[in-house]
């Protein structure tokens, strides 16, 4: 599957981590979130998606990024591999991670 | 439509606004980009989706808004009625504004 959808309805949290990266170390970060997310994080239980986005101007890096629930992607946090891969991104980047709800959708 | 879909193959531009806020200006805020996205933005050439995310700790508003170009973004930035409505919101909170492209997907 190679989508992800957002919508009002779905019951799940929604993780928004926004990196502060420059153009040296923006696609560095995009290669160790592919590689954390696809070794670690996906298999953990209640991940759904991980959407890894790319700042056209070089100074962001944008994980949008969908779990079961809050307590799922909490029990991630406290797994020490998870950890390591954390830390090594945020040897790359500043990172600014928070739990959302999807409060409203405007379609043209 | 009541849902919006991330993939890497959509030939558009990805505005990801992140508005920094507190517990007493997020609904405020919710409410202003609410009001804009279906009085001014929606009707713009080239608007394709907003997407209003609340952070459960009361400190940030998203917007993952969809475009069909950079182009089409940018005319809208120029239109007086979309400014006084973006000053309206900067009134309220720090907003950051960046255009993405989608890198990768990763599902369970």
């Amino acid at each position: 599957m190679t989508t992800t959808t957002i919508a009002t309805d779905q019951d799940l949290a929604t993780l928004i981590n926004v990196f502060t990266v420059t153009r040296m170390t923006q696609q560095p970060l995009v290669d160790l979130l592919t590689e954390a997310t696809e070794q670690v994080m996906r298999h953990h239980p209640g991940f759904i998606s991980a959407n890894i986005h790319t700042s056209l101007d070089g100074t962001r890096v944008v994980n949008y990024a969908q779990w079961r629930s809050r307590e799922d992607f909490q029990a991630m946090l406290d797994d020490p591999t998870a950890r390591e891969h954390m830390s090594a991104a945020g040897s790359l980047a500043t990172a600014e991670p928070h739990l959302y709800e999807v409060t409203s959708i405007h379609h043209a």
